[in-house]
C-alpha cells in the first residue's frame, strides 16, 4: 500500500478543484478509517462506496463525508471497532444489526442478504438497525436490481435528532428528511433506479448555501412563522423544510418515521430501514423484461422536451453517465476538502504508515 | 330484496345533493351490477367498495363509478360474468388474474391472500393482473394495516390506453398517473394510510374542471408546447399532466409502469399492479408498536398549523373521520348522478325485479 498513497505527485489541478486518481483515493481514505479503528474490509468497502459516489456526481454522498465520519467515530457517536451482523427476531424476521457502526457495511450486508432471500423465497424483508450513515442508498437498490430483483429501501425514525421538515400544513420541522429508493432492472443501458429525499431538498442544501452566502431556491423553505423564504439562516432560527409534493412527501416520510420507530425502533445511532427485495425472474424471463423495458425508456427517452429542458433524462442513467464520464480521468475534488482530507490522513498517521 | 329498493320514498333533499340511506344506495347499485351479469357477491362487494369511497369523501372512487363500469361492462372493455382467480407462476410466484373482471373483487382477494402468506412467511408480494378499474387503492392496503400488516400497493402497465403524464423535463403525455398506496398499523385512530397519484392531480379533474367550465390550480397542467397552463381544454389538444414532485413523482410513476408492464404484463383490460404485505408482529407486539405509533401522530397533530391551514392532518384520518360523521345520515350524491344511477337502475330492470 505504501507506494500508492503518494497522491500529491500526481495531481492534476482544474480550476477549484483538485483531480485525483480513483484507487489513489481509495487507498489514502481507507487507510484513515483503518487508522480510526475500522477493519481493512469496512475501510476499503467505505472508501469505494464514497468514491463511487463521487463518480456518479453525487457529490454530497460522496470523499467529503469521510471528514463527518471520522469526527462521528472520534467523538462516539458510531463504533469503528463493530461488524454488522445478521440476526433474527424471536418471531422470525431478519434484522441487520449494525452494532452502533457506519451503516454502510449494514446495508451492503443486508443487500447480500435480501437477495439470496428473495431466490430463495421470492420476496424477502430485511430490516437494518443500530447504524450511522448509510451511505448512497441507490447504490444498493442498484446493486440488486443488476442482479435482476426489484429493490425498495426507505427509512427514518430519526426525528428526534433530525427534525428538518415541516408535515404538511404545519409550520414546524419536526421529521427527518426520509428517503426513499427503488430500483427495477431495466433495459439495454441498466437499471431504473431513484434515491430521493422526500422533502424539497436535502439537509445538507441548507448548510451548504449558509456556507457560500447564498439563497435557496424558492418555495423549499419556510420561516418558523410558516412563510416561504430563500435564506437559509431562516432554517437555524426555528424554520423548516417543506415536504416534496406537499402532502404527498409528507405522508411518504411519516410512514417511514412510523415503520423506522414504531415497528423497528426503538432508534439507535441514526435510524433505521426497511429493504424489501423481490424475484424479477419468477415473473418474467430477464431477457423478455429487459426487452419490454427498454421499449418503454426508450419511448420516455425520445419524448420532446419541455422548455428549459435538453432531454427526459431515465433516473439511475445520469449517475452511471457521469460515472462513465469520469472513472478513467478520476474523482474532481473541491481543492479545500481534498486539502481537509490529506491533513486528516496526516494527522491519523497516514503518512507514518505511507513510508 | 324487493322492499329495501324503494328509495325514492326515502329520500333527502339538501341543496343540490340528495342523501339516500347507505344500505338502500348499496341494494340499488348491487341490483344493477347483478343486472348486468356480475355475482350477487361481486356485485355488493362493488357497491358497498363504492359507498364506502364515498362515505370517506373520496367521491371521485365512489358511486358515480358506477356509470363508467357499467359503460364498461357493456362495450366489453370488462366482462361481468367472471371471479377473480389465485393463479402460481411456472416460477412459483403469486398472481391473482382478474379474467379481464372489474378489479375490485381481485384486489381484494389478493389482499386476503397477501394478509395469509405474510402471516406465514413474514412478508409476501401478490401480483394483480387482468382487471378493470380496481376502485379506490387505500382501502385494501388499510384493511391490512388494521390487521398488523404493513401494505404498500403500487400499479401501473396502462400507457398504451392512458397517455395522461408528462415525464419530467418532457412536454408530452406519455405515462399513467400510476398510484401508489401505503398504510402502516398505527396509533389509536387507526392505521396512517396514504394512496396518491404520482402526477400532480388525478386525470378525473381535467374532466371535471371542463365539464364545469372552470380553471384548474397553476402549475398542474402544461400546454402542447410545454408551458404552464390553467385551461382545461389545453390536455385535450395535446397537452399533459406535471408529474407530482417534479422528477421524484415522473420516477415513482416509471417504476410502477416498468413493474406491471415489464415485469407482469404484458397488461390486459387496464393495468396491472403489485402488493406487498409485511407482517410487522415479527419485529415487535402491536400493543408496543402501537404506543409508539400514537406518540409519533399525537405530536404531529400538534404541530402549529402554517398559515392558510386549521390543522396538521394524519394521512388517513381525514376520510375516518368523514365516514363516522355521515355513516348515519347517508351518502350525499349530487342529484345528477343520482338521477343518472336510477335511470340506469330502471334500465336494466330493477324495476321491474323490485315489484
Amino acid at each position: 500500500m505504501s507506494d500508492q498513497v503518494k497522491v500529491r505527485s500526481k495531481l492534476e489541478l482544474s480550476d477549484e478543484r483538485a483531480v485525483i486518481p480513483v484507487a489513489e483515493i481509495i487507498d489514502l481514505v481507507s487507510l484513515i478509517f483503518e487508522n480510526i479503528g475500522c477493519s481493512p474490509e469496512i475501510s476499503r468497502q467505505v472508501a469505494g462506496h464514497l468514491a463511487d459516489a463521487n463518480l456518479c456526481g453525487m457529490e454530497s454522498h460522496g470523499l467529503m463525508r469521510t471528514l463527518q465520519y471520522v469526527e462521528q467515530f472520534e467523538s462516539g457517536y458510531m463504533r469503528p471497532d463493530v461488524e454488522p451482523e445478521i440476526t433474527t427476531t424471536e418471531r422470525g424476521a431478519t434484522v441487520v444489526d449494525g452494532n452502533g457502526g457506519i451503516g454502510i457495511p449494514a446495508m451492503r450486508l443486508a443487500n447480500d442478504e435480501g437477495c439470496r432471500l428473495a431466490r430463495e423465497q421470492g420476496v424477502s424483508a430485511v430490516a437494518i438497525r443500530n447504524v450511522g450513515h448509510t451511505g448512497r442508498l441507490g447504490a444498493f437498490t442498484e446493486a440488486a436490481a443488476y442482479r435482476g430483483f426489484l429493490s425498495i429501501c426507505f427509512g427514518g425514525g430519526g426525528r428526534e435528532k433530525w427534525r428538518q421538515v415541516a408535515p404538511y400544513g404545519g409550520r414546524k420541522a419536526m421529521l427527518p428528511t426520509n428517503p426513499y429508493s427503488i430500483a427495477v432492472p431495466g433495459g439495454e443501458r441498466g437499471p431504473m433506479m431513484f434515491d430521493f429525499a422526500t422533502s424539497k431538498i436535502a439537509g445538507g442544501w441548507i448548510y451548504a448555501a449558509r456556507s457560500a452566502g447564498a439563497r435557496l431556491p424558492d418555495n423549499v423553505l419556510m420561516n418558523s412563522q410558516g412563510v416561504v423564504t430563500r435564506d437559509p439562516e431562516d432554517y437555524f432560527r426555528g424554520g423548516a423544510i417543506m415536504p416534496s409534493g406537499g402532502h404527498k412527501g409528507y405522508a411518504l416520510a411519516l410512514a417511514a418515521e412510523i415503520v423506522a420507530e414504531a415497528m423497528l425502533g426503538p432508534t439507535e445511532t441514526e435510524g433505521s430501514w426497511l429493504l424489501l427485495t423481490l424475484d424479477t425472474s419468477r415473473y418474467r424471463e430477464a431477457t423478455t423484461m429487459q426487452r419490454i423495458a427498454e421499449e418503454i425508456l426508450d419511448e420516455l427517452r425520445n419524448c420532446p422536451p419541455a422548455p428549459g429542458f435538453e432531454r427526459v433524462e431515465i433516473p439511475g442513467e445520469r449517475e452511471r453517465e457521469h460515472r462513465d464520464r469520469t472513472v478513467g480521468s478520476g474523482i474532481a475534488l473541491p481543492r479545500q476538502t481534498w486539502q481537509q482530507i490529506r491533513a486528516l490522513a496526516e494527522r491519523l498517521g497516514n503518512d507514518r504508515r505511507a513510508t
